[in-house]
């Protein structure tokens, strides 16, 4: 039988591919097109519009970085914003912490009802916690009337192409810090392979260096994202991220007994480190 | 015109395709398939059997970090060892470090003839060093002959399969123990992508800690190598470089004047940081 490979369109030089067992579903929503495939490598692969979201195998990574360096950079999260992250992973993470309540606002429905049909062992029962608000809602238009609600925002979306360009503009970004708690909130996002994508990370970092005091990069290393490191901006409003002590980090994380299969309290720290490339893309210090 | 892509053979159901401007050359040596491309992306990427090698777009990161991380690490190094390396990146970046001599142990000549004539971008002038004493050898049958004489030994092989498998045994690494000086000599090796190559770190680790009083495992992200991070495992006879200060890696790096695109001093402590994951493979400690 002639083998089935899956190509990634994200780039127009270099490819990654996976084999495919199956195609799970295959679905057009009003935004994107929307594939679930059962790969050999990877397990479960969600794939809009041609380009690998996570997969069943590696999303630990991603989901564990973006949720538990901010949650635990902070003193105590009591609500937590997920912008895009429809499948689960995020909300999943975020859950673990003693929070409040946790607002998921997805603009495409469609990726909650495949990702709770198909993939379960990313969601798990994380759409049922009574903490989580499920929104299906554009997620600029979502912030905007919020004024100091949020401990933490976690911005979990696409690339800046299609329908999550929107949440990478300035005034996303100013909604965004009018959106969070007044002395301590915290802003994340993914912002691509500073590799291969060269000018979504000093964007992001340069843009949102004119609205939060505080903005600092971190990079992780997700085996489906190829580029190499895989890059994340953290904005805050008062915390320096890099001002809090180790053991600070490792208490917080001893306290909430997490088992973390890619974050730890000494990889909280070494993500920061940034090779000579990537800081001469940003600076990877507070405001002067 | 038809579109032509390069898909690595190394793992059986991942694959890196990369679009190819035009083959520069193509041969058999006595050893194995050697092939340079032009791609658009990596520019000219170097292929034993199939198997992306180093490319000149990503080449410094491997380069830098199997070089300077050990060569830092030692107060005084004055002779080194490479094993491997026929394209010259490695020795290029040696040859930055005030070192009396370097010793390139290569087994197929033909990398080295093709590496001169068509990777003049990764080996510059190295080869033309008079500190560079180029051997045409295999390295396991070379070392054994050598008692106290190297500094730092870098292996810079391709995967254990075909050739380099001896490069991985006890022999070999009991040998490249007595090879060293004698109270500071350091040892380090590639050991491939801890996600996609599951056993090959462990196994390393385990087999060198039978042998060395120290190991450590490190870590650097390599856009064309797939699987996410890759690993290297640091040996010593009595050297733990997790006692060195930041400080005085940074008054070596600084004096050195070294212009490095990956590395820097704060990348050199944290590329010892472990994600869980990988942690689960190894101990990151010294031997007990």
């Amino acid at each position: 039988m002639k083998e089935k490979w899956f190509y990634e369109s994200l780039f127009a030089s270099v490819k990654l591919g996976l084999k495919v067992r199956k195609t799970v579903v295959s679905e057009k929503s009003v935004y994107q097109k929307i594939d679930i495939l059962d790969t050999y490598q990877f397990g479960r692969v969600l794939v809009l519009d041609g380009i690998v979201q996570t997969t069943e195998r590696d999303e630990f990574i991603y989901h564990e970085m973006l949720s538990h360096l901010p949650l635990l950079s902070h003193p105590h999260p009591e609500r937590v914003l997920i912008i895009g992250g429809g499948d689960g992973g995020i909300l999943r993470e975020v859950l673990k912490h003693p929070v409040k309540e946790v607002f998921l606002v997805e603009i495409d429905e469609k990726v909650i009802e495949l990702s709770k049909t198909y993939l379960s062992a990313i969601c798990r029962s994380s759409f049922d916690d009574r903490r989580a608000k499920i929104i299906i809602d554009d997620g600029g238009n979502f912030i905007k009337d919020y004024k100091g609600k949020f401990d933490v925002a976690i911005i979990d979306s696409s690339d800046p192409i299609g329908p999550a360009k929107v949440l990478f503009s300035p005034k996303f970004y100013r909604d965004s810090f009018n959106a969070l708690s007044h002395s301590d909130g915290i802003f994340t996002q993914q912002t691509g392979s500073p590799f291969l994508q060269g000018k979504e990370l000093p964007y992001a970092y340069k843009t949102l260096r004119k609205v939060f005091p505080f903005v600092v990069t971190f990079l992780a290393a997700v085996p489906t994202y190829v580029g190499g490191l895989f890059s994340f901006v953290f904005a805050s409003k008062g915390i320096d991220p890099l001002k809090i002590h180790l053991s600070e980090i490792e208490k917080r994380y001893r306290k909430l007994k997490l088992e973390t299969r890619y974050y730890n309290p000494e990889i909280h720290f070494a993500s920061f480190a940034l090779p000579t490339y990537i800081k001469g893309k940003v600076e990877s210090k507070r405001n002067a």
